[in-house]
């Protein structure tokens, strides 16, 4: 058995990382340890694990003292606090995925600047990859220390990488305009995540200033060679799981939609967990799955490309990635303990 | 009193007319015609009328003999339904508001190519006005016909309408992403609206091909005397009630936000049912009322206008724009009846 | 115009008081006191107001020296908040209607006990009036204080009190099971209300302990001139608004469904905000508005009675039931301002 | 491995049937039969299938003619509608799970009485073995025809057979007020299972007159050996999946709760799939999963037992349930392929 610790594991993202984790084979969960939870049982946090997890979560403080025990660390924790643990767990020789945002960029600067946090540790950066596991394949399997992707990174960036690699759209005309459920929001106090509140309602939040804007725009910049800008606009949907980002962008030539279906089965024809699919997605087809599914669709009276896609928010834009990552990292079978079909209903 | 009628009164709009015309002091609502629900008490087919509105609903074929009863004729009938029973009303002299897409196109060419139906009263296109009354206020005022516009369009051209006109924006840069609530689908027997097909998903629909495209073209095309052509992809959120639609373009110069919010306070500032507010709109702010509330932000990074706006769609987007329309053809005060506040929770 | 203040401005219960009042032609809102929001813009902390109700709050401390501006004030506080203010009230000859617990028990023992709170005004109890409109009305005409009911102590106490009254059923034998939308838990910052927390799931809570239940006893002893105990358990449901009593009780012979009907229809048949129906209630039938509805089923098998009743929590439960109360107690007409229609969808 | 095959394979049930077979290692899905669905892939059905599960769809009449390639059906069809299938399966010796209603009475006359429907097959009714896995598990293991149990009769049961068991409450006490989310309709065309219909509201339905009664009924009298009449509610709920029973019974002496959780205990304290708990139960806690959790609560004010089950409706209700017993007749582990925890989120 793989020994593993989970750090951050009383918020949402780390409740199904333990869920998942619980699910694989070859993987054992050495600890959870939280900020706020310290001393509880987990199934006292999440009650539907009565009787199955029944173990004590720890301290932060306790498990950075216990980094010797495991070989892959997983930290689910707000930006800007992950710096310290991230810096001790690699000088152990543990290795670390970080599903916050702050090994994602590839400059501090950019960092500091969308989050408003100094980064204490950016002479790790360079040695971080992002753990888009489609993408960076290769690199995730080499690596120490990944930086998890965001949830609507995840679904805009395998939404446009192909077309974007294959330069058919105008780098500079793209326009994403996300939906999420409520989870996204994490298990924090606030007035606005109610459920009076979100219940009955839609409503755009972070216009032309969410923080995920940039990291999409790093890693499409690299898909494509050319300096991507683009507009990402995020919205509420009352639900509780579940990501579709809409997104357009202009053709610079004429292809036809059959054409860039050729691109996105050549690119991803062989992932198990990406489905181009003909159908426009909904989101409860990936519900309790790591699948992304997209389709395409080409606006011919405005030589439009729009690219659907959806995954769930919590498995594909966060704790089933980062296992997929992990099964990377560790030489496990990539699909290893997430390969549990959607629940539709 | 003034005496209307409805036809068409137990689909949802319908209903909603009904619970308006019921709500105004100066109308009386003579009859209520079904094709369905004929000779049913209205309290049966939504019995939270019961012991408000007992009255029977009447068939089509009656309602056609009562027309000389009426003042204004409301149609709230499925496309290619209308278009005999508005020939006969205004034959007798009638007002026709119809809620219909039959009468909202200046050309039964487009009318025809995107609704695949006949336009068996095309003759009549030429005096029908399209009813968005903050726009068309005066030719609605001495309109003997009116096509009520549709919910998604409302939302979207009362955001794109003063961008337009002003001629700030690129008229070919236009995506529109709709989100509507589920009540716009209708009160039909369809598999795909059942609760537990929609509740706790996300879908888009119709992409590229959506029937309200062209009226949104048509209505701004006049606006801004150009040719507009635009993305539309409207979305299925789970909730009863609501339109959001999240509007982009690409400024022309570099108008600021700041100037913008003058353009839109100008064209609407005296209007007493759309609100240009500086947060970002939330459906649940104009649930149940007639208001549609809009907020602009510029995105200096990419040069793009975001215009939001939210409506009630059964509301602001059917049978209160309808009445407010009645109002201006009748000569009421054109708030009568549907002055109600939202019902934020 | 008359004029009243309202404390507790806030709230749920409290936006929704704001909402009917003024919709009220003959009543003016002096003053809106909050706890936490005093000097915000009323539709800064309810945006759905804004452009038409932007006058900002004030101070309880604030509130307390300007009660004598007004004839009537309304107290949407925590239990154990009003003592100090309604003695202060009555002493400027105020009338008060709290909607809280404080003044709802004819023993301040049984209000500790149950509370766990001491009573500072015990010696205002003898005056204080239960507000149940129908039950109480010509008591509420001369009171100056009254303890609103509670929510789901409304819903109970309209399906009981008839067949407690006639004294048709065993008193001992009756079982309330009550289910509530969120809007009941109010708007505090608790993580059992999040969105994520209470959508798709149901939970009961305070089982044979609730707060509701010695309320509910009081009233119906007083009903049937016998001690009533009863087992009342409530349920969360995932939606903002509604209640729903179910009810069942013993039958002490073998009255048929119909002659229950009669009983119900004898006492309740006039009443303007009670519907006894034959269908089978649901909470949307009632939502937004004022109204009851109560159905009443003998299951023959077992020789119970099973009487179903829904309101709306936030209206009949609460802010409605308190303008009712209002009418009565200035002589207005008992309707005014709260004869809305349901809104069904 | 074992071959099975489904009939009724496109509905909520069906398909979560599927979806737990495929998670199964040992058992094979020969076929899938529907009545409307024939030839077409499962994965066009529900397309959360699709690149999982193409297979296509057969007809009930070509699984008539392959009942010899399986080794056990499942029937998941409307009641009335097995009798035929069953007797050609047994003959030809395939075991047979029956989710619907035809093969869970004793008695004939009471089926039909109750569901208005001869029965075709009453003389297999002998040897038909009720699916309450936990407490008929013995006679299961042998049995070729097992009556599935409904989804409220599963919760109720499991809910009330200790007390009634041990003699504690007075059998003639009882009553049920249960509450189930949407999928327990069906996906079946009905106007009131439309999300506009159902979201945002409770009803109440079937009462003192629900098929499921006598069902409880005939199963508690087993248990008891006392003739069992009681009283049963059910209620809709706004959400997809979950029942929640909450049940109450008049204490015959005065046994205490610690007493009661001891009978419990013993009886249900080895159980996998049942969690006795301290905590008031939520449906969410067994949302995916195939377990019941039971909390007991004493009234001392009112000498009653509140027992209080929760359980997803679509798996231990049913097809958890119907693939616990596959795994009872074949001899394999019982927790085969539905081990999967739950999905609180």
């Amino acid at each position: 058995m793989r020994q593993v610790g989970v750090i951050g594991a009383s918020g949402y993202v780390g409740q199904q990382l333990i869920w998942f984790l619980n699910n694989s084979k070859y993987v054992n969960v050495r600890f959870m340890a939280t900020y706020n939870y310290a001393n509880q049982g987990f199934s006292e946090i999440y009650n539907s694990y009565y009787g199955f997890i029944e173990e004590k979560c720890i301290s932060i403080q306790d498990a950075e003292d216990r980094l010797e025990e495991i070989e892959v660390v997983f930290l689910a924790l707000p930006h800007g606090k992950s710096f310290h643990i991230v810096q001790k767990a690699l000088e152990k020789g543990v290795k670390v995925i970080d599903l916050g945002a702050d090994f994602r960029f590839d400059s501090y600067e950019t960092y500091e600047k969308w989050y408003g946090v100094k980064h204490e540790a950016y002479n790790l950066l360079e040695d971080a990859v992002y753990g888009l596991s489609e993408i960076n394949r290769e690199k995730i399997k080499k690596a120490n220390l990944v930086g998890n992707p965001g949830c609507y990174t995840t679904a805009s960036i395998l939404a446009l990488y192909p077309i974007l690699k294959s330069g058919i759209i105008d780098s500079k005309s793209i326009i994403i305009d996300g939906k999420s459920g409520v989870s996204g929001a994490g298990k924090a106090m606030n007035i606005s995540s109610l459920f009076v509140e979100c219940n009955e309602s839609i409503k755009a939040y972070g216009v032309a200033s969410h923080r995920h804007t940039p990291e999409i725009e790093q890693e499409l910049s690299k898909a494509s060679g050319k300096d991507v800008n683009l507009v990402f606009t995020p919205h509420l949907i009352p639900m509780n799981r579940g990501i579709m980002c809409t997104c357009y962008g202009k053709l610079k030539g004429n292809a036809s939609q059959e054409k860039l279906y050729q691109i996105y089965n050549d690119l991803y024809g062989k992932e198990k967990f990406i489905r181009v699919i003909e159908k426009i997605p909904e989101t409860k087809n990936v519900r309790g799955s790591n699948l992304c599914d997209i389709a395409i669709r080409v606006d011919k009276r405005t030589n439009t490309v729009i690219v659907i896609s959806v995954i769930d928010n919590l498995i594909k834009g966060a704790a089933g990635q980062a296992i997929q990552n992990m099964n990377l990292m560790l030489g496990l079978r990539e699909e290893e303990g997430i390969e549990i079909l959607p629940v539709q209903i």
